[in-house]
């Protein structure tokens, strides 16, 4: 496909017409929701409270149960024994994933044809030579739309970027992926930009929460999150440069896992910007239903040898040693509550001190790094602390990062207009001013250097933290809020930050919203930021991040463990 | 100590003839060398075959014993068994460390005194505690002058530097040495920029190789080189952005690695450069008498936690299954010769062939990466094979980065003058042009994008190298040639490849050159790279250099140990 007239406004309408209708041809006509379906869905749009994937009766008795009741560790197990197809299983999933695209517009590619073909190669493999391609033998996975994959169009939403044509090269985890034994069949729906809480563009539309559709399902991995709620996905891949994979994780109610950057292979992705510019360094990690999965996708490729696919990945593998050792250990946690300039919605707070007192009646020791919004009280203090936790800072560095370079514009140049979420262009400058002085008068190598300097003092300040008060993690509010309204969700300060370090960092589904237990609205009124509106996110999910210093991915996933566990006992 | 009037050109003498003054003060007048001795040495400068040090009788039989006959693994059992005390290896090592600086100008600021009070309190905590400070208890570590050792001055050979008084905190690996209970009690000495291959500056003078004083001891870790060679350290530190660590090791005859970029921690050492700005990343990494020594010195590092002193360093903890699992493992060798831009002195072709022969004959496997220069055979090729082994085109990329970004001048503020090696600014570009487009019209944000993705562009064919041909490890010369005549090193083709790509590697000290085995002269008329003379570099010290992917510094130090032991067997 090429873009034939740029000067024609109407050209960038047709262009996403005749690819909607490509998309739309690819889901066989038995896959696709009948008139009387749609018409009985809820009107408040609670598509997973409704079941709305079973009563679609779309899937077979055998294929919900295939989607619904396995973690992807034990359908790889049964795969590998041959108690199960991958031929099932990949069809199973294709079809879930082609009724959540229906439901909530989560998927921008599809291959459902290829991924069968390929499941036949897989189970034929399987027969004739009597072992599994890879730990990944015959498991379908899906895809954030970043990931070149060939033959596939990677657009990342820029209607520009259609006239690129279909990748001609595997994106480094996607070639891994594959000689691994998985099975690709979706790629998933992103912001344009993919700088925003709302997977919103002009060539794939908006995906919705599925948990309620007048809510956001988050961004930039936001389409990856409302597949994986609808067990479309049983594991999902996404990227986060400011909170991409964990904010959908947040919004949708799944579990979501940021590592340290290039642990996970992230090249030979698209996304338009100056990758050799000093920055914020996005980081590839997965989306699941359980901590084992993530576990699973994280251990599976750092075991297998990430730097043969990517120059830039690391080689260290899979550390056991720097995971806990013991399964009931107790931890040293650190809770970062609130910061006064992200004020958080009442439900965001509620499962916050709810989840700090289960832990610590399960005899983990809290160290309160901000004052306890209850109590007020803190343990202790140090400079190192009172920087770490100067959120608004951190934000503005991190913020500053985003824009001190060249920005291109791929919107314009197709003629399409920029979604709304990006027109809003939300910013934690209502905080205070950028930390580094910039400006003509200001070279750009001492810009460079300014900001590498601000970067380290911050980044410094978490590793003395974490050394003074001898802690194993960070538990901290994913994001002020949970899914809000279209378009409102504004700037995400509880998950930038750890991209500013490169810590990683775990979402862990945990509460729910609810309309009975904080009635009271509290409007917030920095202009940028969401209000709390009880009725609107009633039923949403609340979720708590769990943090480990730099490289400690195998700790922070070990900790997000045993704390999952202990919130669920 | 400041400097009182820049505008007096006499200025800068006077303050170095006061700190030579005051250096001089520091060694106790029983560890002098006399005039006597002084005159009995050897004209041909061959400090090491006459014995020089022994022959000083400023060491008792003891402190040569404990000097000359153990690694410091030994000495750290020794040390904790309480079999000898701290004092006595301190002691010994001060005064073989003193005898050395006298005959080569090796070290920039020593404490002895403070070392020997170290000494005492770890050997009076050990008898108290009936236990070790740590894993290094007691054992005396030499430090390039980089490293800040608070209270002790950091000029890295600037004189401007003294003006900044002694050091107000320890460097992050500093720290940590004395945490693991390290006796620190020198500094070692650097060329003026740390950024040629001749350890001389202003301030400390020009340390000589002990091997013939006529001939560079290497730079810019060549303090550390003659000390280590001398036996005046069991164990030196050195740092390497293009050689550093390895020249030395090369021209001293000593072993050297450069581990991959942060592991080791780096933070907190005096430079004068922009460490933001993108560019070449320097490391940390050891010299010393043996393979054993290296890899007790790099697993103790990495097993401590670094990222708890640094927060660049990476936590990843040493990986025993990234180091070989057999001890008799056969290994695939890829075989990187002589590339034409860079012709190798006969001694250097020599020392290569003879180890891939040894090599071959113990069962290896050789993968010739370059034509063997004695049958002009590779084993096969590739596009990706013909960029890597481009070291033309990889050098004059390494030296783009040296050279692209703002650079401050600190050698004129003080009124000295440039030494000799600094004078000559050599550098790869007789080979060739830049291989990015520079200049006033290209903006400098494209300028480094360019330079990001032609190194992504050279790393990934090193990657790809590494992968298509199976290999373990690449085998390589560490220079065109052995230490020569002084401020005639030239620039480092051979080494700086392996910091572009951020790749560990190892030099191992093989074979000596001979002028009856090459007799004949060999000029290299580049107007850069030093011509071969076989009477000026005869017996001085042969190397090889084993490189292995980024972040496999235990494989490479495993492989390291493997050909060492099948080369002397």
């Amino acid at each position: 496909m090429t873009v034939t007239n740029l000067e024609d406004p109407q050209d960038w309408r047709l262009i996403v017409a005749q690819k909607r209708k490509q998309l739309h041809s690819q889901i066989p006509s038995a896959w696709r929701l009948s008139d009387s379906f749609r018409a009985s869905l809820p009107t408040n749009g609670h598509l997973l409270a409704f079941d709305a994937i079973a009563k679609s009766n779309i899937l077979t008795p055998e294929e919900l149960d295939l989607t619904e009741n396995y973690t992807a560790g034990q359908l790889l197990q049964r795969l590998a024994w041959g108690d199960v197809s991958s031929l099932a299983v990949t069809t199973a999933f294709c079809k879930r994933a082609a009724v959540a695209q229906q439901l909530t517009s989560c998927l921008t590619e599809h291959f459902f044809d290829r991924a069968i073909e390929r499941a036949q190669y897989l189970d034929d493999y399987l027969k004739r030579e009597g072992r599994v391609v890879g730990p990944l033998h015959g498991l379908p996975i899906s895809l954030k739309d970043s990931f070149c994959v060939e033959g596939v169009d990677t657009s990342v939403g820029y209607v520009s970027f259609l006239a690129h044509g279909p990748a001609k090269k595997n994106a480094a985890l996607v070639q891994m992926l594959l000689d691994l034994g998985a099975v690709l069949y979706v790629k998933t729906n992103v912001p344009q930009t993919m700088m925003t809480g709302d997977s919103d563009n002009n060539i794939y539309g908006r995906t919705l929460n599925p948990h309620n559709t007048t809510l956001t399902a988050g961004g930039s991995t936001g389409g990856e999150g409302a597949l994986v709620a609808l067990r479309g996905s049983i594991l999902g891949v996404g990227t986060d440069i400011a909170g991409s994979i964990r904010i959908p994780a947040l919004c949708c109610g799944v579990y979501g896992f940021k590592p340290t950057t290039n642990r996970i292979p992230f090249s030979g992705q698209t996304s338009g910007v100056m990758e050799g510019v000093p920055g914020i360094v996005p980081s590839a990690g997965p989306l699941a239903q359980s901590l084992d999965d993530l576990e699973l996708f994280v251990s599976t490729i750092l075991d297998a040898s990430p730097w043969r696919y990517d120059c830039a990945a690391t080689a260290a593998p899979w550390s056991r040693s720097l995971a806990l050792s013991q399964p009931r250990q107790l931890l040293t946690i650190g809770v970062l509550g609130e910061c006064a300039h992200f004020p958080l919605h009442p439900p965001v707070a509620r499962a916050l001190n709810k989840a700090v007192d289960a832990l610590k009646q399960k005899g983990h020791r809290i160290v309160y790094l901000t004052p306890d919004n209850r109590t007020n009280t803190t343990t202790t203090t140090s400079p190192s602390l009172s920087l770490a936790t100067d959120l608004a800072h951190a934000n503005r560095l991190a913020f500053q990062y985003f824009i001190y370079g060249p920005h291109t514009d791929h919107i314009s140049p197709s003629g399409e207009p920029p979604v709304p979420s990006v027109t809003k262009a939300s910013s934690p400058m209502f905080t205070g001013p950028l930390p580094v002085s910039m400006g003509e008068t200001v070279p750009t190598f001492t810009l460079i250097d300014d900001l590498h300097k601000e970067r380290q003092k911050y980044s410094d300040a978490w590793r003395e933290t974490f050394v003074t008060f001898d802690l194993d993690v960070v538990l901290a509010p994913g994001a002020q809020n949970t899914a809000v309204e279209w378009d409102t969700f504004g700037w995400p300060p509880y998950t930038v930050v750890w991209n500013l370090v490169d810590y990683p960092a775990c979402m862990i589904p945990y509460g729910k919203a609810s309309k009975d237990l904080d009635p009271e609205p509290m409007m917030v009124d920095d202009g940028v930021q969401p209000s709390y509106h009880p009725d609107a996110v009633d039923g949403a999910p609340c979720a708590i991040q769990v943090i480990a210093p730099r490289f400690h991915d195998e700790k922070c996933l070990a900790a997000a463990r045993i704390i999952d566990r202990d919130l669920r006992l």
